[in-house]
């Protein structure tokens, strides 16, 4: 039987670890007492089992032989499996996913990955840049203008905030027209391919609607947050969208996963085309081991799985583009939103400036 | 307007306190420097406002008063509102959640709360019953045996494991009439009314097909994990559904949303008419405090929305039903489900130790 590897961080004594790394491999799969389990098929096909535990100073790592098979091959499941009850434990981590070979295939995994974003952009041999509209609450002509603004600036992909929903300042059937077409106009007239992801949010109806909004008026990318909508939901979305897709983390740390897991390994596999992140050293505390590990987790090769655009963010600035270019090297975007904003009315020249940075030409 | 009062918790030290409750209301909002908004009808209706900071030893809990119109009145952006972008903050924890009056109508509310399903069980004057189908991995026919002796014994809800999905071993569509079918069986020997609920999970596709399953088969409650499905679908299964709901815990990570709002407040407003948690002394860490205000927002007047029946499970015994009770009082259902089990060939004697302990009668 194929196992899934998790590996679980557990904040107790070294001397509880063998009962609590057994305690986990039940809750984990059968979530019974295994003593009192006749059926010797379950035993030996669903309840997983303690493959490895490895003591640290505070802590100690298990990890857990998981049967791919109890997953159902689905989403909501697979969660489940692997942080359903111990989500409830807050002495326990998730740090690490593996799958066995081939488990991929049955979700749906970026359709575009890194190469297809660089063709809807048209950018080859550097990194992207990226920003952001902002605030909510901005009419729908602010919106528009700001993005025209980033468009002629020369921008490759202007997304819009991720609190920017469906509310009623700036509805999505209303929005998405408006900003689309501000930014086809720039596009005519500098000749560039900036393109244009609105916020997806709502229920399956909703988002189905949204898709159909977005397909109608020419938007080539789009801006989901898969815990906000609900994995199940974000893999139902992927399947009806043509164009690439860009995770964000909102709600994300809700829950007690590493983030290279969560943000690169699995939004890899649930299709995401290019992940967003909290760079370290902005107003998150990710730290730089953890960042590039989502770098690594969305590019590295993984069977047929394209690889997915690293989107570092969260408090960038024009200053550190050398940095951030050096550090994640040419297939990455560049996300720089308020702080291009707050350059105010100097905000076309900042954005030039951003754009200038990152294309080498500063 | 109208504002959402969200209160989180913050480890920091106190000489941060203003500078970090300014920088959340941003961030939990606008997401840019307030400094760089122009827009007076922004500032006015959509930043969100420091309402109080309250120091303690080690941390300080702030008050934000969110504009409610910034949720767009939907669930995956109320979500994003109250803890999206700082559930990347790990010093952060989201410890309480009120609404202004009539917010609530926006949200489906229980359908049938603690009546309804006093209703359908025919269970009055008393707590409520209830057990597991385990292992998975386990034969439709196992399954349906144990759901018989269960159904037998006179337990009043016996619900599928949360790890029992749709998977192969026991597929929903070929596991639900079979147990459901067994149930009905026992309650004709029985003239009891015990009923049955399977766990619902996947995508929207998958939850309507599986809720046209058992509504096709006469199951009369549903057991689903709001967390593991998503927010959004489980309000959109909600409205699919004419049987009372069982919300479970798996996936909410409750340790940064506050239990009490997650498992009581929000589920409740989505749509939830039982809530599962995790009792105190049992395989989980939630204290006695966190349990009770768990089971005080399920339950306690909230404008029209119906009350919530609290469910305590997670490793739970006979020989604690007397203190349950006398700490939940009779709105409230006890779900023993390994406690059970671990009998092996005494189940059916120990399930009936189970109801005469909650009927009285023992």
């Amino acid at each position: 039987m194929e196992r899934i590897l998790a590996t679980y961080r557990i904040t107790a004594s070294e001397s509880e670890s063998r009962v609590r790394a057994e305690a986990l491999a039940a809750e984990q799969s059968v979530e019974m007492p295994v003593s009192a389990i006749d059926d010797d098929r379950v035993l030996r096909d669903t309840v997983a089992t303690v493959e490895s535990i490895r003591p640290h100073a505070d802590h100690f790592d298990v990890t857990l032989a998981i049967a791919a098979s109890t997953t159902g091959m689905e989403v909501s499941q697979l969660a489940n499996m692997l942080f359903g009850n111990c989500s409830l434990q807050p002495e326990i981590e998730l740090i690490d996913v593996v799958f066995p070979a081939g488990y991929e295939k049955s979700f749906p995994g970026p359709r575009f990955g890194i190469e297809g974003i660089r063709d809807a952009t048209g950018v080859t041999g550097r990194a992207l840049t990226c920003t952001a509209l902002k605030p909510q609450g901005s009419t729908v002509e602010h919106l528009a203008r700001l993005a025209k603004t980033f468009a002629l600036a020369g921008i490759d992909v202007i997304k819009d905030d991720h609190g920017i929903a469906d509310q009623a300042p700036h509805p999505f059937a209303r929005r998405v027209p408006a900003v689309q077409k501000a930014i086809d106009e720039a596009n005519r007239e500098t000749g560039g391919r900036t393109i244009y992801a609105p916020t997806f949010s709502g229920s399956g109806a909703a988002l189905a609607s949204q898709a159909k909004v977005a397909s109608d008026h020419g938007v080539r990318v789009a801006l989901v947050a898969p815990m906000l909508v609900g994995l199940p939901a974000f893999v139902e979305l992927r399947s009806k969208l043509d164009v690439p897709v860009m995770a964000h983390p909102a709600f994300a740390g809700a829950v007690r996963i590493a983030p290279p897991v969560l943000l690169g390994t699995l939004f890899r596999m649930l299709g995401a085309d290019a992940t967003i992140f909290p760079n370290h050293g902005g107003r998150f505390s990710f730290s730089r081991e953890t960042c590039m590990a989502i770098a690594k987790n969305a590019r590295a090769p993984w069977s047929d799985l394209k690889a997915v655009l690293p989107v570092p963010a969260g408090g960038m600035t024009v200053e550190r583009v050398g940095e951030m270019l050096s550090g994640y090297g040419p297939d990455t975007m560049l996300l720089i939103g308020g702080g291009l904003l707050s350059a105010k009315d100097r905000l076309a020249e900042r954005s030039r400036e951003f754009v200038r940075a990152v294309r080498g030409t500063a």
